[in-house]
């Protein structure tokens, strides 16, 4: 079925959250973990992490400003560094958990039953039981006009990778470390490798 | 091993290319489509698709300048309309081809032999093949100065998607639709569904 502006427009605002959330196709699950001038822990899942360049090595997340997770864009803004730590298969229920909307002074690491880590002396905080774990500087904040989103784009000056998912030409094999995939608002997915594709050439 | 900037910057180009590309988790895989002024079509993959938001729904890309995709720039910012083709099982080799340097007068969608379809008056193409179809407006479009991609903002104004995947609540079942996802720069997977999560509350 085609739907057009006007269906959309005219759809039931929770059915359409869920529609559209599901057009753009998978998503990183990624938990981002920062913490205040305090030193108060906040954790919080997001699926809006893209890759904007390798060199320097930079990657954005779009962030609403009104909704859970601000908390996590006052932080970033306020400290500059933050984590990302990939959601795998044995934590994806306690990563979800953290999209609740807990109060500023509730570490969702002990809501939700997730071990700290520091790494390197890193100031902000990691998730333990992550397996690809990410340490990011804020680079630029853009306020997109549109929609009063966020854009947030980071460096990423730490990256703690097992070596045993490093290939040869510095692939990792997010696959081999159980990483999962997000569809839409709520549906996590384990993947499979179908492929890897040689250099295309015409 | 926990890789700092010093050790990701003295990293050989293509092997950083390859890890830094792995890092922020599995991606989605779309074709944009789109044409320039003389009805000459392209077709690109893209892994940099983001959600910005559901009302209006708008989805970015992200661009580099200077590279096989310059063709889906220049169309995009000259005609602002283009597509987005949700990436299957059965076309993701087709797909990652068109990734290879044609020139300008080359149709991707012949030299990979993919079909193309018209839909409702849109002036982009279309992928037929592709289960999910989304016909983009550009609405905002902004240089990134801190590597000189660009961040292409459009809103859907058209979402052709089987009535048989659409569930009751709005969510599209992408996993029963074959839509793959892509980790780095060129492995392709097949999903899994884990588990339908319910809205997380303290």
């Amino acid at each position: 079925m085609i739907y057009q502006s006007a269906q959309l427009d005219a759809m039931e605002q929770r059915y359409r959250a869920a529609f559209v959330n599901s057009l753009s196709g998978f998503k990183a699950a990624n938990l981002v973990g920062s913490c205040d001038a305090d030193g108060q822990y906040n954790l919080a899942i997001m699926s809006s992490v893209v890759h904007i360049g390798s060199h320097p090595p930079l990657l954005a997340l779009v962030l609403r400003p009104d909704d859970a997770k601000q908390h996590s864009l006052q932080n970033i803004l306020s400290q500059k560094h933050y984590t990302l730590n990939h959601v795998s298969e044995d934590i994806f229920k306690a990563a979800h958990q953290t999209a609740a909307r807990y109060p500023k002074e509730i570490s969702e690491f002990d809501a939700v039953g997730l071990d700290t880590q520091q790494l390197a002396d890193f100031p902000a905080p990691f998730v333990k039981a992550a397996v690809v774990k990410l340490g990011m500087l804020l680079r630029d904040h853009k306020k997109l006009e549109i929609n009063g989103t966020h854009l947030i784009i980071g460096e990423i000056v730490l990256a703690c990778v097992p070596d045993s998912i490093i290939g040869d030409d510095g692939s990792v094999d997010i696959g081999a470390a159980n990483t999962v995939t997000l569809s839409g608002l709520d549906s996590y997915y384990s993947t499979s490798r179908l492929a890897r594709m040689p250099y295309a050439k015409p």
